[in-house]
C-alpha cells in the first residue's frame, strides 16, 4: 500500500475514534449537571431563576470541551497543517 | 488485497465501531437525567412545567453530543475529504 | 482468500458485533428510567399522567439512540455505499 | 482452508458471541425493573394496576432491543445478503 | 489439521463460552429479583399474592433470554444451517 | 500433534474453563438471595414459611441455569454431536 | 515434545487453574450468607433456629456448586473419557 | 515509508488522541463542580454570590489544565521543536 | 529443554499460582464473617455463645474450600496421577 | 528509520501521553475541593474567608504537581539532557 | 540458556510474585477485622475481652491461609519434590 | 540503532511516565484531605487552628512521596550511576 | 547475553516489582485501621487504652505480612538457594 | 546491544516503575489517615492531643512501607549484590 494510502487511512481511524471518545465524558458531565439542576428545581422551585443561569454557563464551558475534539477532528480530516513535509 | 479495498473494509469497520461507542454515553446521560426529572416530578407535581422545560433543553444539548459522532460517521461512509488525495 | 471474500466477512462480525455492543447502554437506561417511574408512581400515584408522559418521551428518545445503530448496521449489510469503489 | 470454511466459521462464532452479549444488558435491565416493581408493590399496594401496567409496557421495550439481535443473528445464520456478493 | 477438523473443535468450544457467559446476567438479574421479593415479602406480608404473580412473570421473560442463548448454542451443536455450504 | 490430540486437548480445557465460569454468578445470586431470606426472617419472623418457599422456587430457578452449563459440559466431554463429522 | 507431553501438561495446568477459579465465588457467596446470618442473630436472638437452618440449607446448596468444579477437576486428572481417542 | 511519513501519520495520531483523552477529566471534574454549585443554590440560595464566585475560579483553574494539553497539541500539530534535528 | 523440563517448570509455577489465588477469597470470606461477628457482639453481647458456634462453622466451611485447592497443589507437587501416561 | 527520526517520534508520542495522562488527577482532585468547597459555602456561609483561604493553598499544591509533569515535558521537548550522548 | 538456569530463573521470579500476591487479601481481611474491632471497641467497651478473644482467632485463622502460601514459596525455593524428575 | 540511542530514548520515555504516574495518588490523597478539611471547617469553624495546621503536616507528608519520585525521574535524566558501567 | 546475565537482570526486576507490589495492600490496611482508630477514639475518647493496645496488636501482624515479602526478596536478592544448581 | 546495556537500561525502567507504583498506597492511605484525622477533630476537638498522637505514629508506619520500596530501588541504582556475578 502506498505512504499516502496508510496516512488516509489511519487519519480516518484517529478521527472516527476521537470524535467517539471525546464526546463520552461531556456527555456524562452534562447529563451530571441537568440531573442536578432537576432535582434542585424540584427542591427550591423558587430559585429558578439563578439554577437555569448557572447550569446554561457550566453547559457552555463543557460543550467548549467537547468542541476542542471537533475542531482537533476536523483539522485533521480537512486541513492537517503536517501534510506540508508530505506533498513538498 | 487492493489497498482500496483495505480503505474501504477499515472505514466500514470504523464507522460501525464509532456510531455503537458513540450512543454509549449520551444514553446513559439521558437516562439519568429522564430518571432524575421522574423524580422531581414525584416529589414536585406543581414544578411540572419547568422541570420538563429544563429537560428537553438538556435532552437536546446531550442529543447534540450524538449527532457529531453521526455526522463523522456520516462524513467517512459516503464523502470522505481525505479521499481526493487517493483519487488524484 | 479473495478480497471479496474478506470484506464480506468482516462485515458480517462487525455488524453482529456492533448491534450487540449498540444496545447496551440503551437498555441500561431504559432499565433505569422505567426503574424510577414506577419507584415515582408508588410515591406519588396521583401524579401518573405526567409521570407516564415524560416517560414515554424518554424512552423514545433512547429508543431514537439504538436506531441509530441499527440503521448504519443495517446499511452496512444491505446497502454499503463505499461498494461502488470497490465494484468499479 | 478454503474461503468458504472460514466465513462459515466465523460466522457461527460471532453469532453465538453476539447472543450472548446481547442479551447481559436487557437482563440486566429487567431484572432492575423487575425489583424496583417489587418494591414499589410493597410500599404502595393499591397503585398495583398501574405499576404493572407501566411494567409490562417497559418490559416489552427491551425486550425489543434484544430481539434487534436475535433478528441480526438469524439473518447472519440463514440470509445473510452480503453472501451473494460471494456465490455469483 | 484438515478444515472440518477446525470447524468441529471451535465450533465445541464457542457453545461452552457462549452458554458459560450467556447465564451470567439472567443468573444477576433473577437474583436481584428474588432478593427483592423477598424483602417485600417481609415488609408487606399482605401483598404476598401480587408479589409472587410478578416475581414469576418477570422470572419467566429473565429465562427467556437465557432460553435464546441456549436455543443457537444447540442449533449451532446438532443443526447449523451454514453447514450446507460446506458439504455440498 | 494429530488433529485428534488437539480436539481432546482443548475439549478438555474448555470444559473445565466452562464449568469454572458457569457457576461464578449463579453463587453470587444464591448468596444473595440467601442472604436476604436470612435479613427477612430476622425482620419478619412470622412470614416464615413464604419466605422460605419463594427462596426454594428461586434457588432451584438459579441452580436450573448451573446445570444447562453443566449439561453441555458433559454433552462435550462424554457426547459431542459434532464428532461424528470426523470419525466419518 | 510429544502429543501426550503436550495433554498431560495443560490438563495439569488447566486443572489447577479450575479450582482456584471455581471456589472463587462460592467462597464469596459463603461470606455473605454467615454474614447475614451473623447480623440476623445479633437482631433478633429468638429466631436461631429458622435463621440457621436457612443458613445450612443455603451452604449446602452453595458448596454443591464448589462440588460440581471438584467433580470435573477429579475426572479430568484421574478419568477422562475423551482419552479413549486417543488410546485407541 | 519513508521516514517523514511515519513522523506525520504518528504525530496526527498521537494528537487525536492526546486531545480526547485529556479532555476527560477536566470534563468530569466541571461537571462535579457545576453539579454541586446547583445543589448548593438550591440549598442556601442567598448565598449566590459567593458561590458563583468560588465556581467561576474553580471553573478556570480546571480549564487550565485543559489548555495545558491543547497547547501541547498545537506546538506538535504546527510547530515541533524536535523537527529541526530532523530537518538539519 | 527436555520434556520432562517443561513438564517440571510449569507445574512449579502452576501449583505457585494455584494457591496464591486460591487463598484471595477465602480469606476475604474470613474476613467479613469474622468482621461482621465482631460487629453484632459489639451490639448484642449475651447472643455471643450462638455468634461464635455460627462463627466458626462458617469459617470452617470456608477453609473447606481453601483446602480444596492446597489438596490439588499437593497433588500436583508430589504425586500427579497423569505422570504414568509420561513414565509408561 | 534514522535513530534521530525514532527518537523525535517518540519523545513527541511520549510528551503528548504524559501531558495528557499528568493532568488527570489533579483535575479530578481540584473538583473535588471545589465541590466541597461549594458545599460548605452553603453550609456555613460566615466562614467563607477560611474556606476560600484553605481552598486557594489547596489549589496551589495540587496545581504544583501538574507543573511538575508539564516541566519534565517541556525539558523532554526542547531541553533533554540525555541529547548530549547522542550529539557527542 | 541451559534447562536448569531457566528452571532456577522462573521459579526464582515464581516465588517472588506468589508472595507478593499471596498477602494481599489476607492483609486486606485482617485490616478489615481490625477495623472493625476497633469500632466495636469504641460501641461496646464492656465487650472487650470477647471482642478481642474472637478478633486473635480469627487473625489467626486468615494468618494460616498466608502461611500456605509461604510454605509453598519455601517448598519451591529449598526443596522442590519436582527436581527428582530432572535430576535422575 | 546504537545502543545508547536505546539507552537515552527509554530513558527519557521511562522518566515521562513515571513522573506521570507518580504524581496520580499524591494527587488524589492531596485531593482529599482538603476536601475533609473544608468539610470540618463548615462543621466546627473554631477549630481552625488545629485543622490547618494537622492538614498542612500532612501535605507536606504527601509532597514528600511526590518529591521521592521526582528526585528519581531527576536522577535517571540527569546523573545515572548505572552510566558509568557504560561509559568504562 | 549469557545465561547469568539473564538471571541477574531478571531476578533484579523481580524484586523491584515484588517489593512494590507487596507493600500496596499492607499499606491500605494499615491506613483503614488507623482511621478507624482515630474515628473510635473521636467518638470514644475514654477507651483510648484499648484502642491503642488493639491497633498497634493489628499494626504488627499486618507489618509481618510486609516483612515476609522482604525476607523474600532479600533472599532473592543476596542469598539465592537455587543458585547452587547453577553454580555446580 | 551489549549485555551490560540491557542490564543497565532495564535496571533504570526498573528503578523508576518501582518508586512510581511503591507510592501509590501509601499515598492513598496516608490520604486517608488524615482524612479522618481531620474529620475527628471536627468532631472531637478536645481529643486532639490522642488524635495527632495516633495519627502520626500511624503516618510514620505507613512511611517505612515506602522507604522500603525506596531502599531497594537505590541498592539497584547504586549498589547492586548480583553484579558481583557479572563482573567476575
Amino acid at each position: 500500500m502506498s505512504d499516502m494510502h496508510w496516512f488516509v487511512l489511519i487519519s480516518t481511524v484517529a478521527a472516527a475514534v476521537a470524535i467517539a471518545v471525546g464526546i463520552i465524558f461531556p456527555a456524562i458531565a452534562m447529563g451530571r449537571a441537568i440531573t442536578q439542576a432537576l432535582e434542585s428545581l424540584a427542591r427550591q422551585p423558587e430559585a429558578e431563576k439563578s439554577i437555569t443561569r448557572t447550569l446554561f454557563i457550566g453547559l457552555a464551558m463543557i460543550e467548549s470541551l467537547a468542541i476542542y475534539v471537533l475542531v482537533i477532528v476536523l483539522i485533521i480530516l480537512f486541513r492537517n497543517p503536517l501534510l506540508e513535509y508530505l506533498l513538498k
